[in-house]
């Protein structure tokens, strides 16, 4: 018998995830939205096979939970009670912390397992018709276990690899915020300050590889990244504050017309990009 | 006759130029360069035709001057006299006011033309085995005519064209390096200050397309960059200034809890991207 798998949410990680899950033949690939409009598309593409009723919550296997954070958890707590025992319920969720714990004070009463996931994948375009199960081909796949059993594990990664991710990194829900306000949160942060300067009008013609690719996040979800910024407040502003002391060590040497100090900064700099390999 | 090119500098830069102008058929191509081994290697990749003598400086209708700003302008004090009347000097400088200030200062006793050009692009790696005339296509152009008259600005342009570049964009000084703090300067700076944080040795396997193209150009040429910093240093501190300024407004919002007036500034950023269309 197939396995049958719930997506909540087909946005575009949902959308790209019931894509690339609906092509293996173990499972049968549901799909849940608040958007009427989105589900029927998502059933038109054939990303699922159609709308999970609620005694398909009830037999469900796995659950992703493809929606903000706080929905995520929310979503447990209204259903929850459903899910069967031992169904693998596991989120995509873009900071783990905030997702974790009320997932941990969900479980106390429930029989599911949670395993929290982060598929490292995505684009500066948004929705199911953004969908497309390619941007997770040779990606990152982050697992923090949260204490659920090695097969729970083995599944939500074993799953992963079918899907194209070539890495799956486990993680700690501490560590995964702490990497991710550098690696994804202060890019984005970074890029919408850097297009607001007033010059920015006067790119065109200007402009090559550096403004395209700093610029390029600035074409930001806003209600997604205020909230992903807001569950993540201390990293990330742990790491906009590191970032602003090293721009201004920049910027003094270049006021101060210290040659040697402003060369002994970008050194230090092109050593670490150099040395990443 | 075939007109006669002379490259000063086989670089990244002077050595694509090189290359892209070679394959022209009305152009004898000859190179200068510090480095003897340079030189060798253009001359047996056939990038340039031979090294150019004092013979050929003179009898030069047109040089290219591939190098440092200051370097640019020492190699037309030092040779300027021997320039023919009318021969077109022009340089790919990436800061032009200093540049096209100092020649301004030695033309006055000279007769040839200067006519500034900037062209925008580049990589992460420099020298002449980096060279490649395929990073020039599509590219933009940047020329400050300072003065000369059309038809050598036509001229600078027109081998623009046939050496790929996809746009032509006339410039002052004043302007070129105001809008380049922007696109190219802030972004190095900023890539610089970015790798610096401590969490960036943790980034592998937590990192995607975000921290990819913000990271890229912190692998700089040390001695080049700061040069080019230094003499553009006032609209350099103006352009990091307004992206400080604008990253602690994100910050602040971030820090305070206050969703809505991040989703705002995040809102606003997104628009002044989705407009550049």
């Amino acid at each position: 018998m197939k396995k049958k798998i719930v997506i909540v949410g087909l946005g575009l990680i949902g959308g790209s995830l019931a894509k690339a899950l609906k092509v293996q033949d173990d499972y049968e690939v549901l799909g849940i939205d608040t958007d009427e409009e989105t589900l029927l598309d998502a059933c038109s593409e054939e990303a699922i096979g159609g709308k999970a009723t609620v005694s398909d919550l009830k037999e469900a296997d796995l659950i992703y939970l493809c929606v903000y954070p706080e929905a995520a958890v929310e979503f447990v707590r209204q259903h929850g009670e459903l899910f069967k025992k031992g169904c693998i319920v596991t989120d995509t969720c873009g900071i783990k912390s905030a997702v974790c714990k009320g997932m941990e004070q969900l479980k106390e009463r429930r029989e599911f397992i949670f395993v929290a996931g982060h598929p490292m994948a995505g684009k500066e375009f948004s929705g199911f018709s953004a969908s497309d199960p390619s941007i997770f081909v040779g990606a990152s796949y982050l697992i923090a276990p949260c204490g659920a059993p090695d097969w729970a594990v083995e599944e939500v990664a074993s799953l992963a690899r079918k899907m194209g991710f070539g890495r799956i990194v486990m993680t700690t829900p501490q560590q995964h915020d702490r990497v991710i306000a550098f690696t994804s949160q202060a890019p984005h942060a970074l890029a919408c300050a850097y297009v607001m300067s007033p010059r920015c009008r006067e790119h065109k013609g200007f402009s090559a590889g550096s403004y395209r690719d700093v610029s390029r996040v600035a074409r930001i979800n806003d209600v997604l990244w205020s909230r992903l910024f807001l569950d993540n407040k201390e990293a990330l502003v742990t790491e906009l504050d590191t970032l602003t002391e090293n721009l201004k060590k920049i910027r003094d040497a270049v006021e101060k017309g210290e040659e040697d100090a402003l060369r002994s900064l970008l050194r230090k700099a092109a050593k670490i990009k150099e040395e990443e390999g």
